[in-house]
Parts: C-alpha cells; structure tokens; sequence
C-alpha cells in the first residue's frame, strides 16, 4: 500500500534533530535530516541525483551538505551547489521537503510543500505549556501503518490487551460516539461510575468508582491525539485529572511506522517518580501493542482471499479513519501527480 | 505452488492437542488447534473475522474461543456467538477446518469438509496395536511438500545420504516394482541375500546375509507409510523383524513442511535402551533428509529455466506421485472453488 | 538485471580449486568448481540434471563426480556416465563452463563456449613475473555487478571515500582522459606535484610533491586493472614506483558480487612487512567500498521513479562502462538463446 504524501507526518522529535545527518524513512522515502546553522530544520530527500549515495552518510561544511561518495555539494533548499574539487556545478537537485517545527515536534509534508497546510495541524501548545509536563519517545513498529491508525480509533482493545494497565471491562462495555469534520474522524466515550483501571488508579490514587472520558482525535493521515479526563463520580469535571497522549503514526516502508507518542498530564507535573511510573506503563502498553500489531501484520501480509472484514459498532472511528486515508489515497493516484520526489535533475 | 486442499494431512499427534490454544500452518491455512472441554479436537482458521488478528493468542472461556485483541467470542464450529462486554453479536464466522482423531493422529481436510472421506486414510491402529512400539515426533523443514513426497518415494537415496544408518549399496542396487490403485501409489523393494546396514544389524542383531523388503504407500496428497520387513535369508518371512514408518508430509507454507514421523516395530517391544537406540539413529537420518532437501529447494528456488529433468526406473514411484499430485491440484483449480476457508462474513 | 553470459570473469584463484569440491555463483549459474587428478580445473553447472541437486555435495571417485543424492555420476565434460549401483545410463548432462587456466587465475566463460575469446583478457603475467609481487584474495559484496564496475571506473570516489589511505583532494581535482577500444574502456589521470596520500607515502617514503598517474582499463563485462605510477616530481618516469590492481568483478547472483583483488608492486619486492602493510591498507580500501556500495544498493533497490541521474566529466569512463553493458546485454537478449545453460537432457 503506498502511503499519502500530501499530509502532515510527524518526522522526528526537536532534540532528534542537530548538525549530525540522520537518516529517516518517512511514507516511502529516505530522508536526511539535520539544521542549518541558524537552527532550521532541513530535510532532504536522502538520494544524492548523482548515484543515489545516502546523503546522510556525507557531511556538513557549514551549510553545504557534501555526498561522501563523489563530493556533489547541497545548500539547505536541495540544490547542488558544485562538487568538491570539481569544476563541474551540475544543475542538479534533491528534493526538499517540507518542514514545520512547533512545540517540539519537527512535522514533514512529504508531498508537494505549496499544497502543505499548517491549520491541518493540531493543537500541541500543551508540549511546552508550564501547567503540563509529560514524557516522550519513539518505537519501531513493523506493522502497516493502517493498523497502527485503526488500533488507536478503537481503543475496546485496551480491555482485552491491556488489563494491567490502562484496560478494563468498562472500556469494551461503554458504546462511542463518532463525528467528523471533513477529513477528520473524532470519537468520545463516557464511562460513568466505572472503576479505574490499574494505571489510572496508581495515577491519580482514584480507588472508588470514576468517570473516565476519552476523546479521540484522528488528523488523517498521521496523527492521533487522544484527550483523557478521570474524576471520581459525581465531580464536577473541571476538578478531574486531565491526560493528553499524542502519537505520530508515521509510516516508514510499506510495513514499517514510526510510533511516536508523548504522554501528558497537568496534575502533579512535579512528581518526578510518577512521570517514571507514567512512561514506564506506557512502554508497557505499546510493548503490547507493537507486539500484536506486528502478528496482525503477518496475518495480513499472508491472506491470498479478498475478505470482508466483519465490523461492529466500536469499529466506527476505526472504519471512518480507514475511508478518509483510502480517499486521500484515491485522490492522489487520480491526480496521475507521482506526489513523490521531484525529478533529481531539474 | 498451491497445495491441494481436499485430502488428509497429519495436523497434530494427538498429545500435541490440548485446551492450549496452538498456532500451525497446513496448506498455506493458519490453524488454531484446541479441544474442546469434552475432549473434541477443533481447528479453527487462525484469522480472527473482525481484524484477522491469530485466534491461537486468545484464551478458552470453557468451550468459547475469545480473540485477544477486541474480544470476538467463537464456539466450537468457529461461529461467533458475541463479543466480549459488547451488545453487538455479529453474523461472523471463521472457518472451521474437518478433523478426525484415530490411533493418536489428529488429521485434517482443509478443503471441503463435506468432501472428507475416512477411506482415504491408510490403517494406523498399529500404532495402538499393543504387540508394537514406536516413537514420533515432528521436524520443521524449509522446502516444498513435492521434494519430500519425493524423497520418500525414492528410497535409492538411502544408499547415498544415509550409509552410516539405512543406507548400502543394496538398496539402490535393487530396482522397485510400482503399483497404483486410483490416486495411491504403492512400490516394493526385494532384497535378497544382502547385507543389514548397520541401523538394521544393531536393531536386529543380523550380521550375516538378509533379506530386506521395502514396501512403499503414498496416500496423496500427504501420507506415506513404509512396511520394512527384514529376515536372515532363507528364513519364512512371518519370522522376520517387521517395522513401520509413518510420514506425515503436511505442506506448512508454500516453501515450508511438517515433516512428521512415527517409527514402529514388532519384536523387543519392551527394549527401551532399543527404542533410545532407534529414535536416535531415526533422527539422525531425517537431520540428513533436512539438510538435502533445504539445499535441494534453494535450487529449485534458483533455477530460472524450465528444464525437463532426466531420470530412471528408479523415479518410477516419485514421477506417479507428482503425477497425481499435480493432478488433484489441477482439478482443484478448474473447479474454480477457491477450495480455501469460506467468506470471514456468512 | 541479468548478467553478461557471453564474457570472461574471474571464477577463483588457482590456489582456491582444487579436489575438493566448491559452489561458487556466477553470473547467476550455480557453478561446482574442482580439478581433475591430472589437475584440469572443471566448472560443472552445480545442479544435477536428474532433481538439481548441488553437484558439489556429492564426491570425486577418480575423474568421476558423484552426486550424493541419488547416484548420478559424471565425467569432466559434464555427461552422465552412469547411475552408482544401478543399470541405467541416462542421455543427460550437466553443463560444462569453458574455464581458462593463466597466471594463477581460472577465468570462466559462461556463455557459448564456442564464442570463448582468449584475445579479451587483459596482460596478467605480472601475477607471475618475479620482478613484481602481488597480494591477492576475495571478498563478498552484497551489491549488483553494476555499482561495483562504476566504483572502480570513476575513481574521483577515493577523495571522499579513501582519504586516511589512497585518496587525496588531487585526485578528484584531477581531470581523466578517456578512450574506448571495441568494448574496451580505458581511462588515465595524470596527477603532477601534488602530495603523494597516506598509502603511497609510507609505501614509497615519497614526502615532496610526486606525479601519480592512474591507468585504468576495463575489459567488460568482469575485470579492470589499475596501472599505478608514482614518482618524485620531476623524476623521469622509468625511475617511478609502479603497482598495478586487478579486480575480478564477478556478478554471483542479481545483488551479490565476489570482489576478487590482486595488489602488485615491482619495487621492494622482498620486503615482507611492506607487503602485510600494503595488505592491510588495501583490505582496509576494499572495506570501505564494500560499505558504500552495500548501501548504495538499498539506495538504488528501494528506488521506485526511473530517475536521470546527474552527471559530471569524472562519470564519463563509468558511463561508457554502463553502456557497454547494456549493450552487451541487449545483444544477449536479442540472440534470444537463453545464452544460458544447455538443457539438462540432451
């Protein structure tokens, strides 16, 4: 399955970033990533147009990247700029691609940068807000990344993957509600009077029956914000315990994401053990996650039917998520447009 | 190449069956064993309808089956009776592949269980005969179901890869009779007046000249049996030292077996130092078979040519085999039945 | 890609064949390489014409090769001549590679033997010459045959590639000059007062500016050979150091390579820690190609647009190189002979 370009992908974390070149696959390509001397984010397709030689093997003189295979020199925009002890300056390019840095996140629009469309973005001032702290990372997932998006719109799972942690019956049990707003896909569920699993319990010391509230947010094509409140019943909510967890779900190869997350609270955002206890639970669950999604992968990967898959009404979000990147999908295959890199020589 | 999907295969020893829900391949199907409370053997399609995530790695609820990642519940015949903590019960079903239990074999028909026919079946009961003895087991293999069914319909290789257990000069030195009756293919190997080789001279304690009979059963698409019969030359044949070997040649994947194995005599029944002595010298041999045979598809694998392979009288057995195999699998694809699991959704 | 058939490589040093039996891939032929007793090097396509077992499991008895599967048994032009303990004598071969046995090499042809052409390979009798000595071996590459070839033809690569050895600024600096012969690519840089680099300072105790030239020669599809000179500025050039390379760029399967090298010199011919310097030092060049061109593979494997790349005057030996090769293989597909091996019955 190829992946959409045409979207915002979450590309790396800030700190990730510096004058070292690293290379990254994002939705099919190789990139090069790293920042000018002034601290701009570049990425830059990593395929030197002369002999395909990863630039992110190379080096940084200055601001000019230079191939480690045959010295073919780039500024920050991708264009070479001549070639090390050569007179030859090709007119030579490699692409460039779109970058957004905001409270720590440096985004990627693989695409084409004058479709790229910053409101398409959500809001991640919680990152860097003092009234919130939280804890960050990335996984490996060999796994599509369509199944990274729909394990997240149904979260019924957590009851059946997750019972030591953040799962529970009531999960399962409490219906969704599912809107949309163009490509975006929201759900909510209301767990009322339920009892607090393990995680949260520990959390928030929450040991009676709870209101638990999840608000799941999906940004087609990468990213997922999902909004938590617990309170014990009958609270007023704004007393609750507010939890934020982003992801980034971005795709590398065909069967390979990225599984970017940051975990949030703003409560207690002092309590330096409870941050440790926090991430510690969440590697937990994606361990278990990573673990079930790449079986699922190989399920996938080996069925020679065309099969429709049975669906319930927890699976709305999942579905809907699933229409919009298939959309986004079609429409960029109609547009004949390669949406990939422009041609190395231009 | 397809495996032909209406025919017996050994899924399991039955003592490999039990409430532990168990994953294996046969005929490029994924398989979820189990039993039942009242001791049934069931195999399950190991594709979860709702998302296809492997059945095997979720948990009995007494006789219900409940998938581990959003709680689809299956009973016994593979239809969904619900799913866990939801109000939805969805019109789904997984496949539910034909078995049948005899004489400690658990077989399956993974095409049309209406098609199932025990007749085809060759007897077992001396596995359970309590004038016999015998030990199994099962050794994975990395080549394709053809090279194996050849193999053992070849028994001239004994003389090659085998000369420290089974093998002499004898063997290849005799030429085979073939016989066949509908689909099965059947050949006899007469030695007379020959050397033991020294598995035989150990087990036997023979040192002068023997009689040696190899008589050779191939039930297509996945059995074969081996009766050895073996006497001082010159005695009556009812004296003789009888043994049977049971394969089951159960195709996993397309380039992967089960090669499963029973190996059984008649004499010194209570001899357990014998026993030892005989499972040790029989995995020594099929390590070898192993070893030629994963070589052996790497080259098949490799070959780009379509090349008429040459071969002798002694290929008589093995060409039949092929033969029927490549029939059953041609009328298989002319019935355009995809003779796979049925619809995920009924 | 496919490979040139019709077209010399080397198959292994002389030292490397012997009666022992040994696989080595090909141009994409499994070839079994041995010596008859009267010390003929053979190279028998390793795959049994009866079920394409590798010939090179089996055994020599004499002259005779047997095949360890099932008996087969073969003279050193490939012919069946029997099957070991059985009456049959099948009309079937195995093809037999034209070989060419010279200064310690042993060049396959795998193509027509008819069409074998001793007057393309280049002068190696330095290999055997007792005023040179030579250093030489063989190292895997998992990189298709091309990038090797180009590696080699443009040697701007070693500024970037090399510099803690052989590759200094001059060298990409440095125009080359390039002619063709028929197929034959020749290409020469002509390096005047500039600062010998690290390798040749120590090897030669050069300290002030010297003139290096480098001569290289392609002789397509399979070998090059680099003719080194160096010398003080000034000095007349008989009076140089001279090395010369020969790499062996044997294409063994569509993305793997052996990388066959032989390192000489004619000077300081008895000195033997010069010699495991200059060992050392071009194993430590080789590893860093390897490296290079083992990503670069992913680069060009992973590519999915059909891209133009950019090129200067230092591509122009390697871009000749390239299309003699095309043209090679063009040629070969027009003949429309598989320009493979001959049937395995004939």
């Amino acid at each position: 399955m190829p992946h959409v370009q045409n979207g915002w992908y979450l590309a790396a974390w800030s700190d990730e970033v510096g004058r070292t070149l690293t290379q990254r696959w994002i939705a099919g390509n190789p990139v090069c990533l790293y920042r000018l001397g002034d601290g701009t984010p570049v990425a830059l397709e990593d395929r030197c147009p002369h002999r395909k030689f990863p630039l992110s093997l190379g080096r940084l003189d200055g601001d000019v990247l230079e191939c480690n295979y045959h010295g073919y020199r780039f500024d920050g925009t991708g264009a070479c700029v001549g070639v090390a002890e050569q007179q030859d300056k090709p007119r030579a390019a490699t692409r460039r691609f779109r970058l957004l840095e905001r409270d720590g996140i440096v985004w990627i629009w693989p695409g084409d940068p004058d479709r790229a469309d910053e409101s398409q973005l959500p809001d991640t001032s919680w990152l860097t807000d003092p009234n919130w702290t939280h804890v960050r990372g990335v996984l490996p997932l060999k796994a599509r990344h369509l199944l990274l998006v729909e394990n997240l719109l149904d979260l019924s799972h957590e009851t059946f993957l997750h019972p030591s942690t953040i799962g529970n019956a009531a999960v399962a049990a409490t219906p969704i509600e599912v809107t949309t707003a163009g490509p975006k896909v929201y759900f909510q569920r209301r767990m009322t009077g339920v009892q607090a699993p393990p995680f949260y319990e520990k959390s928030m010391g929450l040991t009676g029956p709870v209101d638990r509230w999840q608000d799941g947010e999906f940004h087609p094509p990468g990213i997922f914000v999902l909004n938590i409140r617990l309170a014990a019943t009958g609270t007023e909510e704004p007393e609750g315990f507010h939890m934020k967890v982003l992801y980034g779900m971005t795709p590398a190869t065909e069967n390979e994401c990225h599984d970017f997350y940051a975990l949030a609270r703003d409560y207690a955002t002092d309590d330096e053990q409870l941050t440790t206890f926090q991430h510690e639970q969440q590697l937990s669950v994606m361990a278990e996650d990573v673990q079930a999604l790449e079986v699922q992968e190989v399920m996938y990967a080996t069925e020679r039917r065309r099969v429709v898959e049975s669906s319930i009404r927890s699976d709305l979000a999942a579905l809907r998520g699933r229409r919009v990147l298939q959309k986004m999908l079609a429409a960029e295959a109609a547009e004949k447009t390669t949406a990939g890199p422009v041609p190395a020589t231009r």
